[in-house]
């Protein structure tokens, strides 16, 4: 059943030769292919290689997966968050999706979330992705404005009491807002690959 | 923007008293509403009031908020699990969504999914519910075979080091498999709700 | 250097007969006495000794403290959350506090904030005392538009990822409005005591 | 309602690009700024614009943002803790107020408090912060003995069971005086900054 | 090497009948034996046995082990954690120890520790056990005044952030006083064999 | 009773020098020895002693301590978890026994388990070792379609929720399909001890 | 490939009518059964329909599924821990083997085990199972005396810091003999479906 | 009534100059000094004031505290152990106690006891020491053979469930021999002096 699943390799855990060659097989076979948690090294390397990169995001790309698939607004609490943000961002794009990003409008001073709510408003999105740290309160606030649904992703922003992010995504998962699923501590991958699957769905009903 | 927000009480922490007097002035409005984690007593007082009890679910129903607002598939590991899929499907049904159900389909006989799956290949579903509890690891290997957003749901049921629910959480967060987005431990509204909003976006679009 | 020290009992670990001496000892002495965390069984023994009973906030208090002694507001999150939003405003009364109530104020409708704001611009308040379960997300907003000491009181309101609060407590040690001292979870007598030292100090000034 | 709210900046997870352009801007609009939890690279860049550094504190500062703003105690119990009070100092002082320092004061030598209480008692104090890591027990010991408000800050101070600060945390919000609220593990900016919000109430009350 | 190794029951996980017939041997062979943990219906039946019950401490007893073995201080911090002090005393006791009691000392006000310790410091006491729930501070303070060995014993009282009194033990784990060592939580039974293993060391000594 | 258990030094917590005295008393003896967990560092002077390096496992050999002493099937999910699995065969096969591998078969593919099942099923395997991180759902999988005893190794693989392998050691102690034990995480040298003496008594018993 | 799984049922979370039903039908059809973690209700409701109870073990059984299929011995550290070592001579049984039982032989009295090690050494046994509680240190001491695969049970016996049985978990999968592999807290069920595996391959072997 | 407490200086969280000045001070007063958790540094510097240095204790000592103070016996489970154990050697050599040392004599291998515990019940020994890492079994099968206080000191050595010595912690405040009291982990500092507390009452006592 299962069809499009990305190319997408998690190069954390992996050294900068077996990165290489992977990316190698893939542009020489022209096949799309997505790095993620890319090392300064593993950044280098790939760069030379010709992949596009995003050093906020560690993320180093080659070609689309996709093209227009949707579209998805990116909501990011902190500009701590950005990173976990700038990887849903480049993981949408490459899975063919265009991405509306509203940063820094944490919960803090709630009077910034107006305007990215309005311009929201009057966009065809199919879903929102809300990241946040700390806290983690940004979701239960979007979703509880919003008629969409809301993928929430939890950072390890923070210290003490944040728990490497363990208190967004429990707080995110009692969200007292309905409307809310959550994916993995700085999962902005997940996210993305989430959001996409709905767009996916979207589109086909739309055709 | 947000509208249609269910009328949704969470009956566990009220009184019976609270709890009938919230469904007397439904009933007399003709508003509909659904009360979750109903307790026995309540349970009790709320079915003579009319509404429609499901005590496996451990909702009282009085109503429909919408009609006809799309499809879900629901999967359940265990037969223990069952609750928390009702509660789902409940809420699922009082939406306006339509339920497909697959119970007792875990992982220790993978065999038994085939079936399922090819259903579930036939039908017109936007998305898909997975229910599990113990190690938590039905959301991954469906998440594996089908093209669907997956929202997992983990339950408390296990022992010892199924730390009432969080090793499976933990687990679906985890997943292998991208595609998965979750809610809380035994929170069969919340993922209802959020596929029901996954439904009302790709309805909007067909129409 | 300490003084007034309220004659407060935790009558939680104490048995009926122990309560009842103390109360009988305090009636008979004319010494106010608040009790707190009182089970139903102490409840109706110290009613019966004449002293002022408030179920939801399963307190029993006899006389005052003291009088005049400043205003405080006390916001409360959702439903769930009034015992111990009312044990705070019980403990203040009787520490000769003025109390402004504002409950079911919760983030998932922001909107619902604005007025209690507005009044409470105008009011002589010396400090807010924000009670909030589940993500504990309230404080945080609160304190984003208020310029007033915000004491956070998290509560075991939930499930699953709730922790028994300690999710709440966490978001808002962690909150990412500066502002916000916290206490422990439940306990509306600290926030109360807390508030009731800052007054004094208000008012030791003001004369 | 909110106003005054400082300007400071966490430094930790900012690149010292950011941070050194952050401070070049407030510097030539001459803005007040605070830089905290600035690392040793931030630091040499921050004073090299002239910023007063605090070494230990971990700060760099420019300007002050406001002046005779109150005077608050601060409290510190072994050695180890003086980083985090110092912080609190730092941005005590960046708010306007006076600082009376009280350092190694721990409860292994219960008979070191006495003088500086005394002290305290002649002094036109509006709240105490008390630093602690460890058994985090000082604020328990100093809340029985003054009738200001206590605020208690844990620090990551310690091995095995300390937690990284936790066991204190947790033993402050479970303090068997009352009178005391806490704010987050090595945060001494919070607790100036609700001190500081204690002294704005008392001050505009005395005018 | 081992010898004279209390005969002590844990009485909580075993039945009724067991209890009763461990009682009954012990009693006919005229064997000395402690019951500790006991529930409310294993004490009416010891009792009806003719053993020695002490219902705070939740104890049977059967004769004693020993004889004149030595002399020990029991602090108890508030009134709540007076049951293990008791348990304590109890085994102390049964092991022909002299029980010095000093409850109700704890660190909120430091004060009301002088007298007792002007007491102790007058008796031929071979160590001190120190009881206390909430944060356990008061194990530090004692071991900071006195030249004994401290024996803390960590209570389950309080709520919250207390856990169970796991922040009561780590707290006593780190005690920035030395010559504390530590048992279990509620273990008012091993920190009274302790103290007899030390004082029957002491007295084959002055032998 | 107990007899050849192996010779095996846990490098990690030694030092360089401990490390090869060790090994240059091993090979002047002529005994065989296995060092696992080692460091790059030990590694290399390791080596120049002759020893055989597996870099993946970190284990360096001296000699095998049996010979043909049956034969052990090794699972790794992800490519991530190839090292534990490697310190599996490498202990394993110093132990005497024959080792089939089958990598890369995480639950995300179902498909990709059949065939090394079909392989299994016509090899005279007395055990089975699945090495898994993440969610850990390999073992309950194979131990569902397998009829040998299961022996699951955790890793240490994934971020956030994996909380360094303890969710994959949850969920795998939490096997809803029997027939699985588990070793610490990251073990794989105990797994490869553990299946040694499960062939070792079917040997006993064949010959 | 997997055959002659037992048909066993978790009671614990099934209702009386849900058990009774299961038991009806294969008491009818003639196929073997095992409840295991059966209420005090449910085994009074299975025994009259002729099953047999095992008060201790909390299981009820009817017929046997295999027999004669090896022996196994079960060691159980203290007399709280034979429940658990019960359920699992329950369920070795019901697969048809053969069961050695050594109980009451903790750590604290290490001249215990001299004996059982010495039976033991005479027996063909296949595997040894040991179930312990509180520090959980038998497993290691047994498997540091005998040659065989040791399969540990930890149990929730204990209070304090035995975290229901975590502790003891934790230290048998840490433990410093190798040949150890541990099941789920309380699992006598799983340890014996394990030691049945071992047993099936060393019979089909023997054959 | 304290006197006497040792001069001791955690080095860990001061940097080399506050060490150094120290040193230097109590060398030129002639007044005794140990340092603790020394980094390689600290140890060079302190080296070349003099000090006398233990590398694996990490500790840096002028003088002796006391003489002819008494006898502990120092028991370590494995060679990784060693360096706490050395620790606590050097602080009670520090504080005049003579110390008898038995290391690598952990659970797996029981009879490796023996001579030990042969030695020991001919030596005038006040207490035991009792250092070990892992699981931590070691204390209770100690305090099981032998009739004097049994001083536990978990240790961090371990990986995976061994939770950096919270298992070994947990293990033996749990130990089912009574007569053990435990320290923080790794804490051989706070052990030697309780050691020594208990000796100074036993000396005084003689005398
Ligand atoms: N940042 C990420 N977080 C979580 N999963 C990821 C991430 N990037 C890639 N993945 C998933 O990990 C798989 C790659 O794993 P691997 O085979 O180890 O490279 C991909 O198929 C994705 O499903
Ligand atoms: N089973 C449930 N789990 C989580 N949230 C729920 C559940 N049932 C209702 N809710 C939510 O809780 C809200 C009701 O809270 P309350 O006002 O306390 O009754 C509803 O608006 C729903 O969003
Ligand atoms: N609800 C409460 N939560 C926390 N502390 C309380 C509470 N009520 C009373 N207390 C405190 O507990 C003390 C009484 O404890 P006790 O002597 O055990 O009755 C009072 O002096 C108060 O400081
Ligand atoms: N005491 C037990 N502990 C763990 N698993 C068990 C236990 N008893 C039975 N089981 C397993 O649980 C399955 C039955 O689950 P269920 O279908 O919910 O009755 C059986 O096939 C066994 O594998
Ligand atoms: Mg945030
Ligand atoms: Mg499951
Ligand atoms: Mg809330
Ligand atoms: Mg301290
Ligand atoms: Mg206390
Ligand atoms: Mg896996
Ligand atoms: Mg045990
Ligand atoms: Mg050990």
């Amino acid at each position: 059943l299962r069809a499009g699943k990305p190319e997408a390799v998690l190069a954390e855990f992996k050294t900068v030769d077996e990165v290489v060659e992977i990316a190698k097989k893939c542009v020489s076979e022209k096949r799309p292919v997505l790095f993620t948690r890319v090392t300064a090294e593993q950044s280098t390397a790939l760069s030379e290689l010709g992949l596009a990169i995003n050093e906020r995001a560690r993320t180093a790309r080659h070609m689309r997966l996709e093209e227009e698939s949707g579209k998805v607004a990116i909501f990011a609490a902190g500009t701590s968050d950005i990173p976990v943000a700038e990887e849903a961002k480049e993981t949408a794009e490459f899975l063919g999706m265009e991405v509306l990003r509203f940063y820094d409008v944490g919960v803090a001073g709630i009077h910034r979330l107006i305007e990215p709510l309005e311009v929201l408003s009057k966009e065809d999105v199919d879903s929102v992705i809300v990241v946040a740290g700390m806290e983690g309160a940004l979701p239960s606030v979007v979703a509880g404005l919003v008629d969409l649904p809301v993928i929430a992703v939890p950072t390890s922003v923070g210290y003490g009491t944040s728990l490497k992010g363990f208190t967004a995504l429990f707080s995110m998962l009692q969200s007292c807002s309905s409307g809310v699923a959550v994916v993995n501590i700085d999962n902005g991958f997940g996210a993305a690959v989430f959001a996409h699957l709905i767009s996916k769905r979207v589109r086909k009903k739309r055709l």
